[in-house]
Formats: structure tokens, sequence, C-alpha cells
């Protein structure tokens, strides 16, 4: 540590006991009390169970969605929370469709996929072509001569977590395209495979044809890369149902811990209820959507009405469109001058650290203050940048916001899989994150003076 | 550590020095030789990533195992090595046939499966009834009375390790059946899964019916197990087109660098070079059959011929029916006597700690010593106790048997999976297996006296 900030810091403690001791003083005993009620048993996880056992995953346009936000609305109902609502969304409605992916040379072998969602179909009988793989957008332009009439495969090892392995989702089909090819396909992405494909969203745009993009598992994709650096000549046939039927309605649910002084002033926290058409939807995010749902719960049950409103919204879309997300904010754009925070969980219930925030230096020296109120059960890190999806639509309007840091090692080893269950998650771990939103939500709705801009 | 194993301890290795000093000073050169030939390349990693993908599984019986032998038995002669042959072993021939499973209630959802080894299959419509859940085989005395006309499930979670998880998947049909059932469903025997089933060999008994048994994943025997919890009717369609056919033919494949003193003492070292029929059979056991190959290619290379002969032996059909170490026992019956010692690789090429050694105190003391000159890379742990299902039956007729011992902590992630492919290895971690097997199996048959029994 440089001699400069050692001293920084030491002004900087020096500066803060009071405040912090008056905080601590008046919301400590609260915040414990939270705590001891949110981790006294395994009620969060055991409902994330039944949510997930009952209606499996969640996806938009589905019928299970439609399902667990009913059942959802009526448990909420039944907890008394305030004003329970699902507010209407129009969402977009992708189908996958029968779909599978066969090695034909050199040899026969069926290879496990998963179509992107928004992924163009096959005609029925397949696309029957040679693979080209690479390994980056690089060598894909130093390569481009050689794409056209090819299905080219990206397999682009995890390297600097999901952001840059990510972008080969998201736009690949669009660079397989302008080079010629015929289709695409993905190295799953993702740092740990069991032969496990990973589905998530994929785009086009409009200046080159639509191809269908799919992708295969890691080890797949290691595989046609061995043969193809050993001079064989390796086909596939790719044959996807996927299509793209009209917009169809679904909900976001929203309900309340109406505030004692200022109802009107708003502090939100979520997850979103939809998932990808695989697995569970557990983790992402049936987790956080839980997780939120039982903080405003538990506020309710232990009697704890503050200053403002306490809102949770279990937003729809998040995964392939964020129709709930934009849509809340359409509905709500006159009140979010008074939405004081927005809080989203999704990064999966693990054991909890505390927040990534993003707002003025004023309001982080306030939510640090209170972040602080969860050292006992080591959450109390709040660090600069943060938010959601979800969330992103009315942050981008001003409101500060804030997203629950998880210990998240193995998010991305089931991340929009089969494997995305409920046995991931930890029923004590999913405790902590219940009892770390609810003293944060909970604490800044009962400031005096609102959290600043 | 007692007082009194301190003492032997002490004097053990006062007595030791002279003697290592000798061996390690007429073999440490060698085998530093061996180790930098072994560990200068990833020549045996890319030979198993050739078969794996070349091949892919090599189930006993079928068309792709019988090539990978043809090419083998090639690639051998092509090394040089002596006297490379097929000797015939007729394997069982079990087929797996179309097979799924469903949660018919209380909601549809698809079921990932495996079926058991051996297993026999169920009418073309399937098997549809409620299914009983247990966690042991105490549970389903107890609850015996539940279970006829049912499918029972064994949801065992993995504790203490293969032996006792694997015990359900050995005897599960029987005493599912005995207590009355239809079919069997057992948890996959993993200490971990991304929701990837587990297939393995069961076995039926002259005393009851045979009933069908499958294993689905750890994600969905938690999950059957939760529903059954919550007084939910289970109820499951599992469909199987498993059967047996008529024996076939098959191989062990041998090849030898004949001994310069005394060709017909030999030391044997091998794998198995079957498979189950998923995946890619890299790890269990195309990596201890080509890493054996490999050292005994490496000896050949080097031009490094011991008094003894060294055997490698590619055993068949280990997986389900052991017929190729029970038939290299019955071929060579009259050699076992002069069989040196015995070292098979089943536990993964992951990187080596030592051996195991089933064998006199004599032979054992000779064999540690040996060890000894694996200390450089870390491998020169040799434990009482070891050896390996293929050498099993030559064990049993007196010759001293040693199995690999190699850091497999993630082994039972990946056995007897789709999983099971070549990038589970590490091409490092190979070679220094094949250094390992390499340096025991020369010295041991160039020491001036056999090893005792």
């Amino acid at each position: 540590m440089h001699a400069i900030l050692v001293l920084v810091t030491a002004l900087a403690a020096a500066r803060l006991p009071g405040q912090t001791g008056d905080l601590r003083g008046r919301y400590q005993p609260v915040a414990d009390r939270i705590i001891a009620a949110a981790t006294a048993d395994s009620a969060a996880w055991s409902r994330l169970a039944e949510l997930a056992d009952r209606f499996g995953h969640r996806f938009s346009g589905s019928e299970s969605l439609e399902r667990a936000l009913d059942w959802i609305l009526a448990e909420m109902t039944k907890d008394g929370l305030a004003d329970v609502r699902g507010e209407p969304v129009m969402v977009p409605r992708w189908v996958r469709g029968a779909e599978s992916a066969e090695l034909i040379a050199p040899a026969r072998r069926p290879l496990p996929m998963l179509g992107l969602g928004g992924s163009i179909g096959t005609p029925a009988e397949g696309i029957t072509a040679e693979v080209l793989v690479v390994s980056s957008f690089a060598e894909l332009e130093r390569r481009a001569g050689e794409a056209r009439g090819k299905i080219v495969l990206f397999d682009v090892p995890w390297q600097g977590g999901y952001g840059p392995t990510v972008r080969y989702r998201s736009i690949g089909a669009i660079a397989a395209a302008r080079a010629g090819a015929v289709a695409a396909l993905l190295r799953s992405v993702t740092p740990y495979s069991v032969r496990t494909p990973h589905t998530g969203m994929t785009n086009y745009d409009s200046t080159v044809a639509r191809i269908p993009f799919a992708a295969i598992t890691v080890e797949d994709a290691m595989m046609l890369h061995r043969m193809q650096d050993r001079g064989e000549r390796v086909v596939v046939r790719l044959t996807m149902g996927a299509r793209s039927l009209p917009d169809a309605p679904s909900r976001n649910v929203v309900a309340e811990v109406r505030g004692r002084e200022r109802p009107d002033e708003v502090v939100v926290l979520g997850g979103h209820i939809d998932s990808w058409d695989v697995g569970q939807g557990a983790m992402d995010d049936g987790g956080g959507s839980v997780a939120a749902w039982e903080a405003v719960r538990l506020l309710h049950r232990l009697g704890l009405r503050p200053r403002r409103t306490v809102r949770v919204v279990l937003w729809t879309n998040e995964e392939n469109g964020l129709r709930g997300g934009t849509a809340y904010r359409d509905r709500h754009e006159a009140e979010l001058g008074k939405h004081v925070l927005a809080i989203e969980s999704d990064g999966g219930v693990f054991r909890p650290e505390g927040f990534g925030f993003t707002g003025s230096d004023s309001a982080y020296a306030v939510v640090r203050r209170v972040g602080g109120l969860l050292a006992g059960i080591g959450a109390d890190s709040v660090s600069r940048g943060g938010g959601g999806a979800d969330i992103g639509p009315i942050m981008q309007r001003g409101v500060p916001g804030m997203g629950l840091d998880t210990e998240g090692e193995r998010y991305f080893w089931f991340h929009h899989t089969d494997a995305d269950t409920v046995d991931k998650l930890d029923p004590r771990d999913m405790a902590l994150c219940v009892a770390t939103m609810a003293v944060m939500a909970y604490v800044v709705a009962d400031l005096e003076e609102p959290l600043p801009r």
C-alpha cells in the first residue's frame, strides 16, 4: 500500500465512526433481527424448490411461465403483501422446436447441442456442410476466403470471463454470414463442461443474411478443431426447427410493503422470473426472484414498515428481450423521480458478499454505511459499479442501482443449461442473500433523507 | 505417530540407504533418460486423442472397438514392437437400444437417463408406474410393503466414495425386484453432476425376476425425492430397448519388447481398451491403455532392452464381463509362474503419484526402492494394496500386481458418461504416467533377481 493511500484511508476511517456509529446505533438491532429471521430456516430455498419442481423452466411465451406467475401472485396474496398485481408485458415468443447436430465426417457421431435464442431454423432436412473452425473473429477474417458455403464453428476458449467470450454468441451469426457461411456453431460459453451445451441469446443485423446458429459442447468443439488440425475434412449436419411466433402476453409481478410516511417513494428490489427453456432456471434467476420476494415477505412478517415503500418486482423476459425491464420503466415513468434505489439479484443466490452500486458519490457513501450493517455475515462489501439488466432501463433514467454480489465461482458452469437446477444452491447461502437484500432495502427505505442522486 | 512406529520407520530408513544406493546408482540415469524422453512431447496424449476422435467409444461387441483394435495393431507394428498380436476373446454383447425416461406426474418432464449395462429392456410401450424413492437398502426393507408394482428409485448420495455407492448400481435391481418392484432407477454414482447420467454394469441373480434398471441424474433423483417428501404422487415412464445378443469375437492386444537374457520371464503392463458405449472412453481407460503402450514403445525407441520381456496388454471387455482378463489368464496359464509383475493403469492418467502394490513383503521392499527412482517427478509413492480388474485373474494365480495411482479427484465426475473425453486429460500429466509406468516396468524387468513372490 502506498504511504499516501495509508494516510487517506486512516483519515477516512477517522471521519467515518461518528456517521457509521449513528447509522449502526439506529439500525444494527433491526438488521440483526432481519438476519436472524432470514436464517432461522430454509423457507426461501424451499419456496424456490417448489417453484422449480412444480413449473420447471419459465421461458417467455410458455405456459409454464404464466402458470408460475399465477402461482406466485396467489402466494404473495396469501403472504399478505400489499398491492399484489401482474403488470401486463408483451413478450417475444421464440420456439426451439426439434433440433440436432450430427458429425457426418470424418466419423458419424451425435453432437449434443442447443440452438441459440432468436436463431432461425434450418430447412427440414437440415444443413449439411463442411465445417471451418476458427478461434476468433480475427482468424475468421484472415480465413474469410475459406468460409463460403461452410458452417463456421467458433471454438473460443473461456478467457477473461464471460464478456469477451459471450460476444461470439451475440454476434457470431452476423460475422459468419458476412464471410458467406450457411450456418454457425459456437463452443458453449463456459469455463467448465461435462458435455453440456449452453444456450443464450443471439442477434442478427439487417446488413447480412440470417443463418442458423447453435451451441455445441466444449468437448465437441475441441474435437472438431483437432480433426481440422489433423487435416481431416469435417462435415456436420445441423437441423433446427426454431421459429419466432407473434408476441405473447406475460406479466411483471409486483407486490409491496407500503411505506408508513412516504409511500410514494420507492425502493425496488427483484430478479427476473423468466428463464431459458432448459433446466429449472433455478439459479438464473429463480433464486434472485424468490430471494427478493422472501426479503419483502420477511419485512412484512416482522412488522417492519419503513418510511418508504419497498416493492418487489419479478421482471419477465430478461433472457430474450428485456421487455419486462423496459415495460416497468414505461409504466412507472412518472414515478421514477421518486424511485430511491433499485436492487437486482441476477448472479445466483450463492454466499452473498455485498453489492455493486451505481450512483452518485454521496449516495455511495450512504449505501456503504448501510452495507456495514451486514459485516456480521460477511456481506458488507459495497463496490463501485453494478446493477442488473432489468433495472438497467430505470437506471438510465437516473435511478441509483445496485446488484447483489455473490461468491459465484460456479455460476457459469450451469448458466443457461439443463443443469441450472435448485440443488446447485445452498439453503443457508440463499437465506443470507434474503437477509442481505432485506437489510439494504429496509434501511435505505427508512432513512430520514432519501438517498441522494 | 506412535513411538514404536517412529522407531520401526527409523530402523527401516537406516537399513535402506545401502540398497537404495545400489539401485539408484545403477538405474537412476536410465530412469531419468526415460522420464526426459516421455516428457519431451505430447506424443502419448496425441495418440490417445487420435484413437478417441477416430473411433469414439469402444464398447464390447461393437464395430468401433474392433476397428480401434485393428488400428492399434497396425500402429504397434509400425512402432516396431515385437510379436504384435490380437489374442481372441469372446465377449458379451449388450445393446442399449432406444431408451428414455419421462416424469408423468406431478408434471411432465424428460429425465435424462442411461440404462445400466446388462439390464433387460421394457415392453415397447415402456413401464409406467408410481415411484417409491428410498435412500438406502435399509429404507427399502422398512418400506418393502410400499414397493409392490412400483418403480423403486435409489436416491443414494455419494458418501464414502465409490464403493458404498456403487453397490446400489450392482445389486439394486435384485433388491427392488425382491420387494416386488416392476423396474428400478438409480441416482447416478458420482460426487458431482451437471445433469449427466452415468452408466455402468448391473447384475441380476437367479432368485428373483429380472427388472429393467436405469440411472437418472443426481439432479432429477433429488427432485423426485423432494416431490415424494411433499406428499406428491410421482409417476415415471421408463422405456428401454436394451437386450443381450450372442457373444461376439474380440481381442486382447499384445506386443512386446523381448528380454535380452530371460525372454520367457515377463513384466506385463496395460489397461483395458474397451469402454462403455458413451463418450470417448478416453479416461476409462483409453488413457491407461495408450500410456502402457507408449511406455513400451518408449523403451523400444530408446533401445532399452531389459533382461526380461516387457509386454503390453490391452485387455478387452473389462467393463461388462472381464472376459479379456480371464482369457489372458487362461491362455497364458502355463507362463504365469514366470510373470514377474503385472501393472495396470485404470484410474485415469492424471498426475501420477506412484503405485499401489499387492505381493509379498520382500517384493514390496524391492518395488518401493524402484519407485524411489521416480522421486524427481513426485511419483515415488508405493503403497500397500492395489492392482486392477484386468490383472485380477493372474494376481489370483500369484502374480504380484500393481495399479498406477494418480491424482484422480475428478475421475468420478466423468466416469461412464458422455463427458469421458480426451480433453479431461492433460498431456503433461499423461506423459508423466508413461514415464512412471516405463521406469517401473523396465527396472523390474532388468533386476538381476526376479521379483520375489
